[in-house]
C-alpha cells in the first residue's frame, strides 16, 4: 500500500483528480448516502456520552435520525428514531438520561430499552402485533476506541476490513494505535464546525500536507517536515518529528500535558494521521488524541465534530488545556476555510473535468478510486 | 359509512397508511395542487371579513393568489389576482376597503368589481380588446356557514355531492349541523398557525383520538370518553359527552358562554367534529364553534387559520373569552406539535413502506383512498 | 429597424408576450447562463474601478467568479477565479489593489498579472507543467464607454455586431452616443439593487413607457411627452424634449450641472435611452449618463448596479448631486417594485400563455424573438 517510493513523493508528473460534479451534484451525494453513510460502519458518538443506562443521544447518519443508549445491562443500543406506528420521532430531543423506556409522545407505544415493544393503549386487543415484529428497528453496533460505530446495512461490511484495515494502511500494525488505550481517554475539549463544503473535500484537504506551508503557519512550525509538503499519511506508520526546540504539540511550542502511558519510546514527539473513511480522521501525539467525525449534511455541506482526548487524570485536574486545543482548532479553521473556498468553484466550467494531484499528492487518487467503487462508477475513470 | 361496529372499533387488526412518500414528494404536492386544492371547493375566508362593497381580501388557493370581494350588489366575487395585460399582481396588499375598481398599478388598466375591464391607457384605440374577455379571470364562489368557498374549476363539483356529503356522513343530516346557526355567529377569536407538516399529516391527526390520552390531558378531562381512544367521528352524529362534572366546553371546565339557542336538546353538552375534505374542521360544542381552514403551502408546510364562532351578542359583550377559546388552542398546539414530529420520519427507510392504522384509526383508510383516488394513483392501494 | 409608423404605436392590435414559463424555469434560466449571459458580451465593471497595475475586482458572470485586473502595462485582463491546481478561488475578497502576482491561499500556487503560472511548491520538479496551458484559464476583454465587457465565449461574437449595432439601431449612428464621451466621465454615485424578479421583466420594463403616466410621476413631470406611453426607444433616435419649464433632469425639474461639452445641440433638453441585450441600460441627459448594468442571478432574482456619470470636474466639485441623482433612482424603484409584483404571477395559470402586448409595447417582440432565437428555441413562438 505503499504509493510511492520514499524518494519520490515530490517530482514526477500529475494525475487528475474527480471532475467537480462529483462536489456538487445531489444526485451523486443521494448515492453517496445510500451507498455509503448507510452502508459502511459510521462513527456517532463517544461512548462516555451517554454513560448510564437509558441515557440516549440521536445522532443524524446519512438520512436517518437514530437513538443510540445503553440498555440495563449498559449495553450499547442502537434504533430508528421512528415509532413504528405512525412514524412520530420517539425521542424530540437530542439527548437524554435515565430513561426506563422509550414512550412515542403520540399515541404512547412504549417500547424497552433493546427496542421491544412493551405496551400500547389496546395492545392487547391487537392479537396480530407480534411486540418484536413492531419493535424499534435496530441498527448494527460496534464499540472502538470508546467511540460508538454503527451500521445501517443489513449486512454490514467486516469491521476488520473497513475500518481496522485503515489503521493497518497507515501504521502497518493496529498495535502502534492500540499504545494511545484511546478508549480510556477523557474528552478534554470538543468543537463542532460547521463547513460549507462537501465531506470529499475535508477528506483530501487532510489527506495531503502540500498545503502545509501554505496554510498552517503554527503547524509548521511544531513539525517542520511538513514545510516541505509530505503528509505523514504518504509513508507506512511515518510520524511526523516535533522540530528539536518544540517542547510539545501546542499553539506555541510549549510543554503540553502528561504523556500518554502506553506509548513507545518512537511514538514520543511525533505526529501520527490516520484517515478511516468514510468519515472519521484519528491524530495522535503524545500526551493526547485529536478525533473529528464529520456527519455530511448535503453536497455542499459537512458538520465536523473534534473531540481532543486526554487522559482523564489530565482532565480531571483542570489543568489549562487552551493552548493545547487551540493548536489543532486553528489547523480546523485554516483547513475548513480552504474547503470553503474551493467549494464554490466545483461548478466552474474550468473544472468540470477536474483539477490535477501534484505527486506529494498523488495517494488521494486511492481515495478516489474508492469513492468510484462504493458508487458502482467504476465505468467512469478519475478525470474524465 | 359505519366504518366498524359500535363494539369493534377497538379490537382487531392493523392496516397500512399512505407510504412515506405521499408526505414528502414535491411532485406528489404538485399532483395535490391540481387535482385537488384548485379543483375542489376551498374555503378561503369569512364572509364577515369582506363586509362591505369593493372590500377584499387575497387569498392563495394552491399555486395560485385570488382576489375575494363584493361588487357593488354586495355580492362576493372572485378574480385570479392577476392583470390580463402584463400580469402584475392587482392587489399588492393583503386586504383593503372601499375600493370602487381594481386598478392595476403598473399600466392602469381597470376593471369594475364584477371583473370587466373598464379603462387603460389608449383603450378606445385598440379596438380588438373586448372588454369581457380582458376581464379579470373571474372564479366560482360559494358562501356557506358565512364563509366564502371557491373553486378554481372549470366545471366545478356538487357543492352537495362533496362538502355536504361530509356532513351528512358525520351527522345523518344537514340539518343536525343547520341548528348551531353557524353563519349567523360572531368572530370571537382567530389564531393562525404555520404547521411545519403534511396537510394529510394535520387531517390524519383530526380524524382520530387514539393519541387524546396521550396529548391531549385537558381535552379528555372535559370529554372522558375520549380517553378511551374513540373520535366523534367514529360514529355517525356521535357526540362526545362532557364529563359529569364539567361545565362547560373550556380550558378547566369552568363554565362557556351563552348556549347558541337553535341547537338540539341532545346536542347540549356535546362535542360534535366534521372533516371538510380537502381543509376544513368544524368543531360544534353548545356555545361556540370552532372552525379551521387549512392553506397547503408545500409538502412539509402547512398555514392553518382557526376561527372561535360566538353569538354575536357575546362577542359584542366583551365577556372574557380565553378559558373558552384556550382549551381548542391548546389541542390545536398539541396537535401540530405531533405532526411537526411525524412529517421529519416520513422520509425514513423505516416508513417508505408506511405505518399501520389501529382499530381506532381505521376509517383514515378512506381519507388515504380518497386521496389516492383523486390523484388517479387507484393503482397504487394504500401500504404499498 | 423602425417597427412602426410614428403614427401607429398608439392604435392597433395585440402582440403575445413570451409565455410565463420564460420568467420561472430554473432549465430555461441555465439556457440562458449557457448560451446568452456565458457567450455574449457582458458588461462587468467600470475601467476606473481598478485604476492601477494589479488592482482587481471579482465579478459573477453566468455560473462563473471572474478577477478582473490590470497587468503590469496596466493593460485590462480577466481570468477565471478558480486555481489550476485543485480549484480554490484564487481571490476571496470583492476587491483588492496592487497586487504584484496573484497566488492561492491553498497550496501558493502564483500566477503573474498575465495569468501565467509563475511559481508553485516543487514546480522545478514538475517537468510536466507547462506555465502557460496551467496559467489562470483568460476570457476576451473589451474597454468601451469606460467600461470592461467580456466574453466567456471561445469565439466571442462581434462587438460591432453586437453591442454597437444596438446604439446604431437606436440613435442611428453610433457618433451620437459618442458625444457623450462616457469614457471620460467620473462616477458621482452608484446604486446596487436587488430585484427579486426575473432579468427580461426588468428589459421589458425599460423598454416600454406605457407604464410611465402611472408608475413615474416625477419622470413625466420631467419630460411631459412619456406621459402618452411611447418610449423614446420606439423611434430611431428620439430623444424625449424636457417640458417648457424644466430647468434640469432632476428630481424637482430644477437646474441640474454643467453640460456635457461634447453633446450636439439637438441633444440639449433631451433624454434617450438605449437597451444593449443582455444586461446593459444607457440613459443619456445633456449633464449626465445614467448607466444601469445587470447581473442575473436565478430565474427571480437580479443584481442591478446604476452608474450617475457627470464631467470630472463636477464630480470633483463636490456639488451637490442628490436632486440629480434622486430623478433616476426613483424611477429605479418604481420600475423595480413594479416587475417584483409581476415575477410571482408568471407561475399562474392565467399566464400560461403569456400576456399581451399593447401597440406602444410591440417593439419589445423583437426582444422576445431574439431570446428564442439565442436559446435555439424558434420552434416555439412568441405567446405559444
Amino acid at each position: 500500500m505503499i504509493i510511492e517510493q520514499i524518494d519520490a513523493p515530490l517530482a514526477g508528473s500529475l494525475l487528475p483528480t474527480l471532475t467537480g460534479n462529483y462536489y456538487t451534484s445531489h444526485d451523486i451525494f443521494v448515492q453517496e448516502q445510500e451507498l455509503i453513510f448507510e452502508q459502511m460502519w459510521f462513527c456517532v458518538l463517544r461512548a462516555s456520552d451517554i454513560p448510564g443506562s437509558g441515557d440516549y443521544q440521536t445522532v443524524q447518519v446519512g438520512r436517518e435520525s437514530l437513538i443510540v443508549s445503553r440498555n440495563r445491562r449498559k449495553e450499547i443500543r442502537a434504533f430508528y428514531n421512528v415509532c413504528r406506528h405512525r412514524g412520530m420521532k420517539i425521542c424530540a430531543e437530542p439527548s437524554g438520561t435515565g430513561k426506563r423506556s422509550f414512550q412515542c409522545g403520540y399515541h404512547a407505544w412504549t417500547y424497552d430499552l433493546d427496542g421491544k415493544l412493551i405496551a400500547a393503549p389496546n395492545l392487547t386487543k391487537m392479537p396480530d402485533i407480534d411486540r418484536d415484529d413492531f419493535g424499534l428497528r435496530t441498527v448494527h453496533v460496534r464499540e472502538w476506541l470508546g467511540y460508538v460505530w454503527i451500521s445501517l446495512a443489513d449486512e454490514p461490511p467486516s469491521f476488520d476490513d473497513t475500518v481496522l484495515a485503515e489503521v493497518t494502511t497507515r501504521l502497518g500494525v493496529v498495535e502502534n494505535l492500540d499504545h494511545y488505550e484511546v478508549d480510556t481517554l477523557a474528552v478534554g475539549k470538543r468543537v463542532t464546525y460547521e463547513v460549507n463544503a462537501n465531506w470529499k473535500l475535508i477528506i483530501e484537504n487532510f489527506m495531503e500536507c502540500y498545503h502545509c506551508a501554505t496554510i498552517h503557519p503554527e503547524l509548521t512550525e511544531v513539525q517542520p517536515e511538513f514545510a516541505d509538503g509530505l503528509a505523514a499519511q504518504v509513508f507506512v506508520n511515518h510520524g511526523a518529528e516535533f522540530g528539536s526546540d518544540i517542547k510539545g504539540f501546542t499553539i506555541d511550542g510549549s510543554p503540553g500535558v502528561a504523556l500518554l502511558p502506553g506509548i513507545d519510546p518512537d511514538q514520543n514527539r511525533k505526529y501520527y494521521a490516520i484517515t478511516v473513511k468514510p468519515q472519521v480522521f484519528i491524530n495522535m501525539v503524545p500526551d493526547h488524541v485529536i478525533f473529528h467525525r464529520m456527519f455530511p449534511v448535503s453536497a455542499d455541506k459537512t458538520i465536523v465534530v473534534c473531540d481532543w482526548l486526554y487522559l482523564p487524570s489530565v482532565v480531571e485536574s483542570g489543568v489549562d488545556l487552551t493552548k493545547s486545543v487551540e493548536l489543532f482548532n486553528r489547523v480546523n479553521l485554516q483547513d475548513f476555510e480552504a474547503c470553503e473556498l474551493t467549494q464554490p468553484n466545483m461548478s466552474s466550467k474550468v473544472y468540470e473535468k477536474g483539477g490535477v494531484l501534484v505527486p506529494a499528492e498523488h495517494h488521494i487518487t486511492l481515495f478516489h478510486e474508492w469513492v468510484l467503487g462504493m458508487l458502482g462508477h467504476d465505468g467512469a475513470s478519475v478525470g474524465e
